[in-house]
């Protein structure tokens, strides 16, 4: 009883609205598995039959430590690490750890290398430039960050390296880690969890939920407390990480529902295998796609080859005049946030875990369809 | 039809379940309206029939800047100010701006005037002395914050003077806003939206969403453009007042869920008959409970009376062993939250907006029942 009385209709009323389902490329906030959005929905109204919303309970209450630690666990699992990692839940987006790396790490006078690879990258080495010298050991910026530099030097004395290993604007991504001689830092916002990686070459890790682990509101950093108390400066207790690794992410008031919700994808991504699992899925999405892309006579790609992200696929109109028109054919099919993102033009769907096969299959369809009207 | 298919059922349930609601005091995460429940729900499975769910939808997206502009005028409307005032949605809660305040109005040597009357404004003290000299110009520590100090100076050359209008920790409140000489700022976290006041006095009004105005995830900054510019350290771009201002808020994602339901909640504020009319229902509930808590035999306020907090109220138990038996007693009786703040000790009843008097009704019953057990 209580306020799930009768949810189950609400299941079937999803059920039936999935027939005639919009499919979302947004690249972020982005698609989440419907479980989620289902369970999400009912823990607003109560949460776990409390009596109370998810939304109005106390960050300190059992039921959301209980949480939280959940969360906490799933990712140590997903990630495939330890406890020599911590595992906080922060605000502020990747872009605020664009500024609390250095602010933690980087002394005055010390040197970080970064590479560049698109403007995430760059908006990152712009902040560390304010605490330190920055070594850019290597950069695509020359060729529109259509490609991912290969042959670099990261120099012994670095107190660390930065990469972004997905590039959700420009569609590129690492097919393999760096390796690194000093801690390697990872801003993983729009690729965690989607493929395997050997995360013990990095000493951190973070991403900003809103793609494959959850909804806007929370950033997960996951680092090695070695990394800390090297600089001298005074660090904002907000900014400093080891307030919040002091306080199990409870200094202040978290974004409770953005936790909530990202243990649920978490919780689904493991009950469909985990990360190898969605790996095989996610490479067969994108290998689907960009082979249409490929053989389709009016578009093609815009990203070196060897270099395609499995994320955020880009690709171009042959003939530019021809943009708006697909653009609208796409949305009018039902496939929703395709254009790309305004730093690179042309298109972008973004293939997330929780996008399904089917979503892929129906905008080739629609890019085959607009070959056949227009080709 | 779509996803909301047979949600009035949901509705129903809702009601019924209020039957034997629990009630809540968490001081934040709260209470908000059972309508704002409802209509988040309803939004995380499907947005206003888009055919996608809320938190699935860019921050960029059409449908998404209608809520955040609509989220904007609520916030002027109910504060009855205009275009001379910027207002943003942040992230990192009013801890956040603790350090942000000073980053971008306190320069090196200069001096900033607080008012110290709880554990939150010896928070904002203490960040802001990492920017600059702090002028304490009146306390209440050496009385365990127990009032609110009313005789000083705010000196004529600080750069600003901060004072909380709320201590939602010690059960405290300003009665009546300071005049300042310099520009004013208040941490409003507990108390905004609850009462009416003259905010042309204030050059900044900041607020935690996570009391009257919405769920955790969002930081309501309101500020005049004319504070700004006029320090000449480099601001970390996310820190930076202008960065957001510049991108209305939308320089990264947003929490986007916590925006739409604060909007939500400020709507309801509104179709009430905004914050004129539910401050008279806030003075009603709070002076019923103070008159229980001064007549009850086992129990005492611990504030001056003159500066008792229409949002928090606290008292504790005379005989302090019976203090246990009493916080057991009320949540065996459906009143969730009453324990006082860690560093306050004793008992704490959250009176936000969207509180029924019901509940006090409720939680004052619950005093007398203990009272004629254990008088």
């Amino acid at each position: 009883m209580g306020r799930q009385f009768h949810f189950s209709l609400i299941t079937f009323a999803v059920n039936f609205y999935l027939l005639m389902k919009k499919y979302n490329f947004y690249s972020g906030p982005s698609i989440l598995p419907k479980e989620v959005f289902e369970q999400s929905s009912k823990a607003v109204l109560e949460l776990d039959n409390i009596g109370l919303s998810l939304i109005e309970i106390s960050h300190r209450s059992k039921e959301f430590m209980d949480i939280l630690e959940e969360a906490k666990s799933l990712v140590k699992e997903l990630l495939g690490i330890g406890d020599e990692y911590q595992v906080l839940f922060l605000q502020g987006g990747a872009s605020m750890q664009f500024c609390m790396i250095p602010f933690n790490l980087l002394g005055e006078g010390e040197t970080a290398a970064y590479l560049e690879t698109g403007v995430w990258s760059k908006k990152a080495i712009k902040e560390a430039k304010m605490f330190g010298n920055v070594d850019i050991v290597a950069s695509s910026a020359d060729k529109n960050f259509s490609h991912i530099p290969k042959q670099y030097t990261i120099p012994s004395t670095a107190k660390y390296f930065h990469i972004t290993t997905n590039n959700t604007i420009y569609g590129s991504q690492l097919q393999k880690m760096p390796e690194s001689p000093v801690p390697m830092i990872g801003d993983m916002s729009s690729d965690i969890f989607s493929r395997r990686f050997d995360a013990s070459k990095f000493d951190m890790i973070y991403a900003g939920a809103q793609k494959n682990m959850g909804p806007s509101g929370v950033t997960l950093v996951v680092l090695k407390e070695s990394l800390l108390g090297k600089v001298k400066r005074q660090i904002p207790t907000m900014l400093d990480y080891n307030t919040h690794i002091k306080n199990g992410s409870l200094f202040n008031t978290p974004c409770t529902f953005a936790i909530y919700v990202s243990m649920l994808t978490m919780r689904w991504l493991k009950s469909k295998g985990g990360v190898a699992a969605i790996e095989k899925i996610n490479e067969e999405k994108a290998q689907k796609l960009y082979a249409e892309i490929d053989r389709n006579s009016l578009f093609e790609g815009v990203v070196a080859k060897e270099d395609r992200s499995r994320m955020n696929i880009t690709w171009v109109a042959k003939k530019p005049e021809s943009e708006e028109a697909f653009a609208k054919f796409a949305k009018d099919n039902g496939c929703i946030g395709i254009k790309g993102h305004r730093s690179a033009g042309g298109f972008r769907a973004s293939l997330y875990n929780a996008m399904p096969v089917e979503g892929v299959n129906k905008l080739i369809e629609v890019m085959q369809e607009f070959e056949k009207k227009n080709g």
